[in-house]
């Protein structure tokens, strides 16, 4: 995301804050209204641009995902309509992508169906499942849910997806046949089909692998070298896989090598997709519910970042919740027109963005250019090879992977750090829903832990202020006969018993101790348990002679507090401020 | 709980703090050394007492869990020994009780097991699942992990237990067969057994039942006025059931009840247990590995609260994770010796303490007790109908059901209530495995949500001071040009990208602001989600023309910031108190 090129249009007007009215639900009605001219210009370019890139990505994700290729140009399509209704994004650039594409393939495929009818029909369910469930978060307001996915386990996620799809690439640029949903076992059934290899298949396949690395790394530079403007080199390099289909196919139909075994496209329908109806069979529904959650909300979480990073350029907003209605809704597109599980995607929004598009209406004008090709262009790529498709793929995932956040979170958070590495081996060994799950129970259980055995810190005076800060850091002012306490968590079951023990301890600790002053500046909340633990600790200080007091309570602790018996039962006092105690005491 | 006669007995030394060395480990080390006449004759008669209660009890339970009368008593005598190897509580009496009886008779009765001796098995490899993971909780030091299920939760599985056990135990007293593991299932399976009732079998059980009750609540006040002291008074009325045993022993025995359809204990073998080997059956295994794990929270949770307390009363230390250790031996010991699962038990500790019990050598004493009444007591049991042992069941299992604990967590905290409705309506309506886990996931789900939209509150000083509140609860001083937001919650991936929202658009509301000072009293942790969040933050507020700096960041917290871009990054600076900030901007 180091291209930031923007042609200047004119945008429709600052996005509101927030959106009121139908409008907070159908944004088409706020940006529609302002539509013009120039919009409709700057909109159609990027969509001819970003319709050329998606040609080949739709055929390939599907391929990706196990679906015939026009199942990628199906969900290429309708959902692009149904985001451009619903969506808040002005860039965000919906359809078949690569993470999606491949946990599709790996439930679908742990279901072992029999027939290539029934796998396509498994994936329309998956893909209303999906839609439903992003629908009802919406409709529910849980797009939060969202957000306990933290961002480096998302990483983790994404880069050892990217492995895993570009090693699951590499049967098609061989020629040979292999299977699997783990590393291993993709390495280890590619490995056994090493004797089978089509040299004409990896020919073409490592060719079109070389080129399209070479166009990404040396193509723009060399462009703007002669003359090109950065956008123009940019836009240019996009269309590198184009250059790709384009040459191979020629080669494979000039010198007829699917003869020689190179596995071609073949006949895809030239025509738009018609109404399809998931089969609602609730055996395969409970076997799908699963992956589907898991694929909406990985597919959310990625959308709704790029979405936003693209917003915040232009001060934009996103409204997380409507991007679930809109998600939603392309997903159940999906579903009644032949496609499969869709959500944005990063490559192809940012695309968007730097070709100028300005409003949602891009997608529907892409959705449109897909419609054209497909009924116009697509039984050219009769002879297309798949090789030349998994080269696009490798190329374009291989993006995805980047093993610093292993090093970054390794420097910050070892917790942090846990819980990729755990996403990543997972996800690697076990397949993509093991591996996301454990990212998620990993992540939360070390934060439950952490809150479990919170930090306390015994604080003194900062000689001359009314601030109070660990005596074992700072150089500060003590009494002998009170000890101040700062407990820094929330107080709730999981620490209720721990923190009474531990308070107790350091406040027997010394004879002389006459006052313990909890400090409850970093108290946010005090539930049942932990009352029962404050009344406790409350008796068992009283018992030893000491007096608890409490200080800086805030406001909506304080207001649970006063329903309870703790505060006429407490020994000691109840203060505003730290200082005051100290000083009153 | 409200008893608190404490005979005057000689406790060999005030416990200390934290043992160390082998006592540490085996606490027997520690007060054997000490023994000495004083405490003999204490332990002894509290022995005595224990054991007079225990022997309907172990019967009555072993009844409950669905074993043959002399799993109880089996289950009274090696685990005893081994917690007194083991244990750190001087008053803790461990054995077969009434919720983990429950919850055996739950987990077992699932696996539809033809024969009663492979019923009996499966109990004896429960007991040694659920030890062997109490002695890996110890050594791993885990113990914490039994926190994460709030005391509420406890409570409301308590008094749903209470009553599911109470509805269980009516068909015995109705002489009907009846089953089920929810209370809709046992009030069903009951209705329709109505007819077949045995009139004979529902005289004794419901006159056993009235004199229960009718001892417990009338009876020691009646012992008072007749002049017996307090202590004495106590005793006897807790040997209520004794009475009752002999009672109804004694007119089916005279009458001969049993031709008469009056299901009685019959033979019990009178020999002490022999060595049983639970078969390690790895499919048995993996369908009780589950509910071990819960019977053994349950069971850890419920014994170490009953020893604390006990202890705190006596200024002594309970260790729980030596008391994982002790539970964890005496649940393997109930394997090799024909038991079932144990734990401590509630009222029998309450009654050994109060009997005066100085040491866990009262636990050796009565497991010797239950030795000897089996060999010689137990053949006078022939008579006694299940009846008697159902009512004792159910008189015992009342005092459990408390559902002042709704109006108290309704009143306190929504999140409390719910996590404890939910519990109880699960445990009633599911069964128990179901119930406890949905009252844990509910709380640490209810947690995770409050902290993900945590409390935000914009302050301001309180004049004179160097204090900083509310301005909504406070009458505080703001400046125009500053916004001073405080935020209540640690900063995870689960509130990051809600905090970075909310903060940016508190600090954009005014085109007067031009510096945001974000107040971290209470921020006790920032993970790696949260850090690009605050970066992002930094950009976004830069961009708007806005200067972010950051107050009273606690010392772990600033460790980390340390090693990270973003306090170069910062546009604005890092005040130790928030109070300096607004003193120098």
């Amino acid at each position: 995301m180091t291209s930031t090129s923007e042609t200047p249009v004119h945008v429709p007007a600052a996005s509101p804050k927030r959106a009121h009215g139908p409008a907070k639900y159908l944004p088409i009605l706020a940006w529609g209204r302002e539509y013009n001219r120039g919009t409709f210009s700057a909109d159609f370019i990027a969509a001819i641009i970003v319709t050329i890139m998606l040609i080949p990505q739709s055929l390939a994700y599907a391929l990706l995902a196990g679906l015939p290729p026009q199942a990628g140009l199906y969900a290429s399509m309708a959902p692009l309509l149904a985001y451009a209704l619903f969506g808040t994004s002005r860039a965000l650039a919906v359809g078949p992508v690569a993470v999606v594409s491949l946990m599709t393939a790996a439930s679908i495929g742990a279901l072992s169906l029999d027939s290539p009818q029934a796998y396509w029909g498994a994936a329309l369910l998956l893909a209303l499942l999906s839609g439903l469930f992003l629908l009802g978060l919406s409709l529910l307001r849980l797009g939060f849910l969202a957000n306990f996915l933290s961002h480096p386990v998302i990483s983790g996620f994404i880069t050892a997806s990217g492995l895993l799809i570009a090693a699951s690439q590499l049967k098609h640029i061989l020629g040979i046949s292999a299977h699997g949903h783990t590393l291993v076992e993709v390495l280890h059934s590619l490995w056994q089909g090493l004797s089978d290899v089509n040299w004409t298949t990896a020919g073409l396949g490592f060719s079109a692998l070389a080129f399209l690395f070479w166009v990404r790394k040396h193509f723009k530079p060399l462009l703007k070298r002669l003359g090109l403007s950065e956008g123009v080199a940019a836009a240019v390099t996009r269309a590198g896989p184009v250059f790709a289909v384009f040459a191979t196919t020629l080669v494979t139909a000039l010198f007829s090598l699917e003869e020689q075994g190179v596995a071609i496209v073949g006949n895809v329908p030239n025509a738009l997709p018609g109404f399809s109806l998931p089969a609602w069979d609730m055996e395969l529904v409970q076997m799908l519910i699963g992956p589907a959650i898991l694929i909406s909300i990985i597919g959310f979480v990625e959308s709704v970042s790029v979405a936003q990073t693209l917003a915040a350029r232009k001060r934009q907003q996103i409204d997380p919740n409507q991007e679930l209605l809109a998600l939603g809704a392309a997903n159940v597109g999906a579903a009644f027109t032949g496609g499969y599980p869709v959500t944005g995607g990063f490559a192809r929004s940012i695309v968007n963005y730097d070709a100028g598009a300005a409003t949602p209406a891009a997608g529907l004008f892409t959705a449109a250019g897909i419609g054209l090709a497909t009924v116009f262009l697509v039984p050219l790529l009769y002879f297309l090879p798949k090789a030349t498709l998994a080269a696009t793929i490798i190329v374009a995932v291989l993006t995805l992977v980047d093993f610093s956040v292993l090093k970054r979170t390794w420097a910050y958070s070892k917790a942090d750090f846990a819980a990729v590495l755990i996403t990543i081996l997972l996800t690697l060994t076990r397949g993509v829903e093991e591996g996301v799950t454990a990212g998620l129970l990993v992540s939360i259980g070390l934060y439950l832990y952490r809150t479990s055995k919170p930090h306390i810190a015994v604080v003194g005076r900062v000689a001359g202020t009314e601030h109070f800060r660990n005596i074992l850091r700072h150089n500060v002012e003590t009494r002998e006969d009170l000890i101040s306490i700062r407990v820094d968590e929330s107080l709730y079951f999981a620490n209720a018993r721990y923190l009474e023990d531990a308070v107790y301890d350091l406040a027997t600790q010394s004879a002389a101790t006459k006052h313990v002053v909890l400090m409850c500046s970093a108290v946010n909340f005090i539930d049942a348990s932990a009352l029962e633990s404050l009344e406790a600790l409350n008796h068992r200080l009283h018992d030893a002679g000491i007096m608890l007091h409490l200080t800086e309570i805030k406001g909506p602790v304080m207001d649970r507090l006063q329903k309870t018996e703790l505060l006429d039962e407490l020994s000691g006092q109840v203060f505003l401020s730290h200082h005051q105690a100290i000083s009153s005491l």
